[in-house]
């Protein structure tokens, strides 16, 4: 049981942590910190959060459990002012999508209270962001990896894992050079193909055309496209190189296809097709 | 209401026209023809169809409507088998995703009986094949293009286009290069990238891992590399010359996000995922 729990930046995933740790009745109070001080308003209006309050200091005083859902791009900020506020033995974890970067930030921060802090990555979410789109549901067989350090306190490392056990999740734990590997390549590699792909479609002459004939496979495979512009940009400016590294790399496979589309190569081609299609139902399912 | 309607190849496309038609009450009698005489059964069995015949010329003979809805690959082949066989009131369709190719094919085949063909397109499908996989409602407001040619009948491309509507879809007409330049982008394209990301993907070392942490965004992104790949192989080898332009193309929009990591451009990357989200709802909508 979480007595006090403070969520820094209540929008989709912090707002669904807390609406499904209410539900598991796995938390007393929920404040809600942010600079946007209607949408906290409105987080309280909904039920998602108990109170709110606008500065970090004051938010992470008396707090058990601090969970730092800010995009990459504001953690500095936030961790800036968690220093010095919380008590010794109060837990700090992140839920940011790229690890290196948010742990060497914790790190300069937080001093002597960094074995406090439990780097985490819930791997959920969907295209929708802002608090009221939050749901308890979301991290309902859901994986959530954590990426401790040496030096970082096992008791809060317990804290955090039985936290996310409470939304349904599974625990996974990765070293934070290898967390960004994996996330580069499962997630952050296809948001920049889909990116790049409704901008290059819209950038031809017949772009209102090419869209109106956009069927169920196009909307499926650019769906991560409306994702948050700004949570993307913060994360290729925290995983750049694992990310440039894999944009290399594809690039070279889908030369692979050209190759054998610009030879008539009926074999080559069927061959790569075939792997793919086995792969994928092999290892995520035809579906 | 057609009275006699022939599908060559009847699978996924083929089978669900039978069924839109037979659940509208506009035809009277369904063959179904093909090489797997167990699919044909099937197709009886499950009332998709009313009777078969594995013999092209025999199946056609009486066809007031003859659908053609094999693979690319096997075009020459059925429309082959169709010259000289049928009435010269029949009307004959097909349902290729590439329109060129098999105009070209159907004119070399059927000689002055070229006229009585309609090429059409219908934009709709799913990651499944075969006769089982056919339903009713697939073409529900979907969109399906016709590409008549200046000697098509105009009797011939209005019984096609009334075939259409009856299942529910939306009729669009375009020139056989402007089709295959839309496709080439909104279809071909997005299907290439897919099977490369999967392949690639499946290559590197840590890949059973890679698969496991991926999320939803990832199972929609590649979804269509779950497709049919000799329907894709075909397709590569009937529209390469649009399809090779367009991955040239995509190719230069990635390398303008890679830049932008490279040199931790922060407003460059903003600018180009807001481009693209708002690109993306406003033509497709945030779905």
């Amino acid at each position: 049981m979480i007595n006090r729990l403070t969520i820094i930046g209540a929008g989709l995933i912090g707002g669904s942590l807390s609406l499904a740790l209410k539900q598991a009745g796995a938390v007393t109070h929920v404040v809600g910190c942010g600079r946007n001080i209607d949408n906290l308003i409105k987080g309280v209006e909904l039920g998602v959060i108990d109170s709110y309050q606008s500065s970090i200091a004051e938010a992470v005083k008396d707090a058990d459990m601090v969970v730092v859902a800010v995009p990459l791009g504001a953690m500095e900020t936030a961790f800036g002012q968690i220093k010095g506020n919380i008590a010794e033995t109060s837990v700090i974890t992140d839920v940011g999508s790229a690890k290196g970067s948010v742990v060497g930030i914790a790190k300069a921060s937080l001093g002597e209270q960094f074995n406090q802090f439990v780097p985490g990555h819930p791997i959920a979410g969907t295209e929708n962001s802002g608090i009221e789109a939050g749901f308890a549901t979301l991290y309902q067989n859901r994986r959530v990896i954590l990426t401790p350090l040496e030096e970082t306190s096992r008791q809060a490392v317990q804290k955090v894992d039985a936290m996310w056990q409470q939304c349904g999740a599974s625990i996974e734990y990765l070293s934070v050079e290898h967390h960004d590997k994996v996330l580069a390549a499962t997630s952050h590699l296809p948001h920049m193909l889909a990116y790049a792909m409704v901008n290059y479609l819209s950038g031809l002459n017949e772009h209102d055309e090419i869209f109106k004939y956009a069927a169920g496979g196009f909307r499926d495979f650019t769906r991560i496209a409306s994702s948050d512009p700004v949570m993307w940009r913060d994360v290729c400016l925290s995983n750049g190189d694992a990310l440039l590294e894999f944009i290399e790399g594809y690039k070279e496979e889908l030369d692979m296809i050209s190759s054998a589309i610009k030879d008539n190569d009926a074999n080559a081609l069927l061959a790569l097709f075939g792997k793919a299609k086995s792969e994928r139902d092999s290892l995520i399912g035809n579906c």
